[in-house]
């Protein structure tokens, strides 16, 4: 399956017990469908508030159902009332893999978005999908200092502790591109700014630490090149603040 | 003050006991500012589920604060924890008027947004912002639809009931545009379109009831001039479904 969601009324994708997650409410809404107890296995672990345009999951058994009909069956539910177009979680797609086909452990890589609006009072509406930064942002230093994190290194200095303990903490940035466009909306001019990650792997908060980091770039707090001595420290406190979960959004999981 | 809010945490405008309401919240925060109890006046009170941009409210005394701190004390009161930016009402402006100037029985009108999406599936993001429609809508068959509404009519065949008793449904609206453009996401294409009303003064759901009738006029279900005869009929039953609330936002309010 291929899920989106909402993650702002979310404790986050794992199932916990006395919270409302992702994991959970889908699981209800699929053992419901099938007639059955669904677990599911996710790629990614989001954090609260933590949003998704192409989150993975998999599950295994034979309802006797075509695969199409749960997903219709299941965004019904997932809908709630009848007024309701779609929930805040919806199947966008669904399709029968080989027998021991793993979401997370044959997944290559994935690929984030983290959207921010600069220069500007924050909007409520935004609230929830955005980091909102008053002061405008140096797209082009947050850019070069960017180059120094795409490839191969130790990124320890991007891991926050608190999450599942790794092997290594060498992961692969594939590709950390800046995308920015001026916005207005009635007399109001300000920066729009995506920064995409794609890469094999992220250790826990990576996304949101580099982002932390490359806003301070942009805001003349660090320079470009003091990313490469915050890499080789391999220091956590060397690194910049953590952004909040609001403007992330995992957008695409990459299999072979 | 003119206040932007998020209406999707909140059960509409008007204060209740039991219920959170943006005027309970706006007041409960004021108070808190001011060091007294204070209460507000505003100008339309919207239902659960509506958003604004442009909400005014009044309220009076004596406090020994400039009216600016009020407006920064109380968008930091309404942000909760420090590392919220916003809460999901904002404060935008603040200032002095004459005694005895009152949000609502001053206004000389108002204009509101509804927003729509049409020709895709519901996206998840959208949900809680916007009327999402799987088909494609006739622009040009609603456009000619709005002009029969622009005018000065008695439109009771727009009014719900269970609102407040008016003295007479005579309404001028002042002008009802239909902003269509094409929108893509990805490789998706859909259709974003703005209806945008103004006038001196709303029945209860009017703008809901318009854009559900003009959404069966753009789906074909309806002929433009069968508008003409729907407001000849004063009869609620002869329009449209009332349009869901989530799409509807208070844009601006008029004063001399």
């Amino acid at each position: 399956m291929t899920i989106a969601y909402d993650g702002t009324n979310f404790h986050g994708w794992q199932r916990q017990p006395e919270a409302r997650t992702v994991q959970k409410e889908l699981e209800r809404v699929l053992s419901a469908v099938c007639n059955t107890t669904i677990t599911i296995d996710g790629t990614s672990r989001t954090d609260a508030g933590v949003h998704a345009y192409g989150q993975c999951a998999t599950f295994s058994g034979e309802f006797g159902i075509p695969v199409d009909r749960i997903m219709v069956a299941a965004n019904n539910y997932l809908s709630g009332s009848k007024n309701q177009q779609t929930g805040d979680i919806r199947i966008t797609s669904i399709k029968e893999v080989a027998e021991g086909f793993h979401a997370r452990f044959d997944s290559k890589g994935k690929k984030y978005v983290y959207k921010l609006t600069a220069g500007c009072e924050p909007e409520v509406f935004k609230k929830n999908y955005y980091y909102q930064l008053k002061e405008n942002l140096d797209v082009q230093a947050m850019r070069e200092a960017a180059k120094h994190i795409v490839g191969t290194h130790d990124f320890k200095c991007f891991q926050a502790s608190g999450g599942e303990e790794k092997e290594t903490t060498v992961r692969t940035v594939r590709s950390l591109e800046i995308l920015s466009s001026e916005a207005c909306e009635g007399e109001k001019k300000y920066q729009k700014i995506d920064i995409e990650i794609a890469g094999d792997g992220f250790l826990y908060n990576m996304v949101r630490i580099i982002t932390g980091t490359l806003v301070e770039v942009g805001l003349g707090k660090r320079t470009p090149e003091s990313v490469k001595t915050i890499i080789k420290s391999m220091d956590r406190t060397k690194a910049g603040h953590t952004a909040p979960p609001q403007g992330l959004y995992l957008v695409e999981v990459y299999y072979e």
